[in-house]
């Protein structure tokens, strides 16, 4: 299975006005709602497959049951956040993703995050099927190295 | 020093349709909205400041530096979760603190955070004042034991 | 059929830093939803529903078919934005609801909206129940006198 | 003055997850938060400024004074919806705009709103400049007829 698009997943997210804080800066919870709209594009750019259709006629759920996430610098109203999703972990019925934020070429943010595919009709986790596997293999094949996660910092 | 407000500080939050994915979830990004909004009213009735004063007129803000969360278990529309506040530790120009979130005392979230104390006129760490640290080392002091942490899961 | 709360309903809001945009005020989409968590209480508070079994349970929704929303003066962080709903018109299968939205007694917002009350099952309109309808008519009988509009602008 | 951009301006929205309610579909204030992003990449795309700069920069805001927004019918998960911006008054220190959104053609909803230039250092109103007044002409010039409104229904 080859994959048409250029691997890592990467989409850009202009920083809009809605995302912004008072201190002009994107306020965190915002970030995690591009995470899960990079996902959902994740899907359907890199992955072949079409969110949409998963959640609507297959009543299949990918929501987020662990996440963690480390902002390195803030980002302004106008700032171009390039967004970049690795695959690190497939398991039985989840997966692991590393999130990757940078402007200009500079680290903003880093997040891992634990999807768990599960039926939209009783909530219970579902096991990975041998078509999503094989995509999600060929993705993770095909990413490439990871950058570097930012130091630690104590403050 | 002492508190007037019985700690550790608990929030009740109504699960609201805006809160609501879908699949009839909490979509997990609102859920963040709700950890700032504690911390808020933490610092507003817990700690016996005025959060709205610290960023209107002493231009101070405390952005999340880093955040983890586990969502346990969903919450669904008509919920009333109950969000908990520690104060874990105090540093020079940052605190974590660690969230509990429960439904019917039954756990559904827990998230560690690290808020960094900051100047909004140019975005740099302050140091905490000696009148904040002797209310946060107060608050400390009283806030009681806290609830194991859910089991890790592998899926 | 008698009300045990205080009409007209009101519910006070605390402007939140996730309500508010650069310029310290609140950003005009997050109106919208307090608007919304006002219809929730409304029901839950002074119509004697619930709500959320309304969702839940018998399947009906009550989304916004129109509305319209004029901002007097913004609110800014910290502000109390005290909520009035006031019931306009009921019709077979849709209500008018007016709201009118204070600071310290001022003016800062006025809206109309008209809800739909749909089957979430298949999105079509139902017909207001009887039931319904008698509390609807007590609350539109004891909302009392409404407050002026806000007199026109051109700029 | 010529504008680069095929005029009337249309964005293309996808409907995400993150829109969308427990019945599926979007939840009426995000449709305000998609809104402003047209307004947004208008100032940019159509009229050949940078939106970002104005607020960031020159400390100019773009609030909305007064909206109405009749939503004709719902839109899906995964639904493209086409934002079109048509200017239909040009003030002394505020633009009136009329949206038009459509899926495959069919209306979805139709929204006008004035928008008002306000300086974000008093939250006053300012006079449009000479040369976004030229390009708002320019615009509104070339912007082409307009679609019908949807026909008024009563429920």
């Amino acid at each position: 299975m080859s994959l048409s698009v250029t691997t890592p997943f990467t989409q850009r997210i202009p920083v809009r006005f809605h995302h912004t804080d008072p201190a002009g800066y994107v306020f965190f919870p915002r970030y995690f709602e591009m995470l899960q709209a990079a996902v959902e594009d994740w899907f359907n750019e890199a992955l072949g497959l079409n969110y949409y259709d998963l959640v609507n006629n297959e009543r299949l759920g990918l929501p987020t049951a662990h996440t963690e996430c480390t902002f390195t610098k803030p980002c302004r109203l106008g700032d171009f956040l390039d967004l970049t999703l690795f695959l690190e972990r497939i398991g039985n019925s989840s997966i692991r993703v590393r999130f990757v934020g940078m402007v200009d070429g500079e680290m903003r943010l880093e997040a891992r995050s634990v999807l768990v595919i599960i039926s939209l009709n009783d909530g219970t986790p579902r096991r990975i099927s041998e078509d999503l596997r094989m995509r999600l293999e060929a993705y993770m094949a095909g990413q490439g190295a990871q950058p570097d996660a930012p130091p630690a910092r104590e403050r």
